[in-house]
């Protein structure tokens, strides 16, 4: 698959992206060592600063390599990627390099370490904001530093996921701006 | 809208709701008065106990119901609640009964106090297990005490918010059981 080209993204707007609730695939990077995970529970905390809430279970062969760099790059995969991110999660970075083996591109982010992984629709930076909750519930507060995404389409088709190997695919778009006050838009 | 047939579910099977990122209706009470919020900022925390992570700002007027009685409820409306879920979203409990407001009927829950709403598609009454980053991040961990959700459809027809008045309509489903591991199930 090719890289998708991207721009700036301002990173206060990244709801947009992480608010409907997508699998992401989260990449980092140690000592000359990456690996790439998948992850499901995440949520928005913040706008400015940019706080992302991640769950990373200890278990996850990328835990360690993201609480030694405290940053990783969580990638956003539109479905055109589903059998990678479902590849990606069944399997470990201790026995696989998961750039080589999901032909993925790493390319080089501008605030942090880790690296971007160029097929995915939209990559945030991020940097850690607060791992005093990494030890009691795996939750690690990040500040999204740097943003990237494509001028179009303005809504990428993302999955979502179930549970039991089920996913959702994002569908059609429904517009209630008219129900909106102007200061809750 | 009619109320919807519901059974007992397995709270820690909730992630099947949840993950998926929808928009939810967050309903509570505190001394004779209830409220309703919209909320997005959410995530899965952990399977058993069944944690939740919510995003619940002071600006609110839930903020304080939720904070004195230690509880609430998250209900999972679908589609058929979406203009339901803006209105609900744009204006106060300060000022409007919301049941009243929005023609919803609150049951009464198994274990809380804080009132079903029988419109949505799933309740998921909680109890706060850890109010310690309320006051830094607004975040409330809630465990799930008791789940409602009817036998179908299995997967409900959900909004998911993009912001600026955008919402995103669950679509189809996608099922990649064959590439995952039987203990990644």
């Amino acid at each position: 698959m090719k890289a998708i080209e991207k721009y700036n993204f301002p990173v206060s707007e990244i709801r947009r992206f992480l608010e409907p609730g997508p699998v992401v695939l989260v990449s980092s990077a140690w000592k000359g060592e990456t690996d790439i995970m998948t992850m499901g529970w995440h949520m928005v905390m913040e706008f400015s600063p940019s706080l992302v809430g991640c769950l990373i279970s200890s278990g996850n062969h990328s835990y360690e390599l993201i609480r030694r760099s405290k940053e990783c790059v969580i990638n956003v995969p539109t479905v055109a990627l589903a059998k990678t991110v479902a590849g990606i999660g069944n399997c470990s970075g201790a026995e696989v390099d998961k750039f080589k083996q999901f032909k993925l591109t790493a390319q080089e982010a501008d605030k942090v370490k880790a690296p971007l992984i160029a097929q995915c629709y939209a990559n945030l930076e991020c940097r850690l904001a607060d791992g005093g909750l990494a030890g009691k519930y795996n939750l690690f507060i990040f500040e999204v530093v740097r943003a990237h995404a494509p001028k179009r389409p303005k809504y990428p088709k993302t999955i979502h996921y179930r549970g039991e190997g089920m996913f959702m695919v994002s569908g059609r778009s429904l517009n209630l701006k008219r129900l909106f006050r102007p200061g809750m838009l």
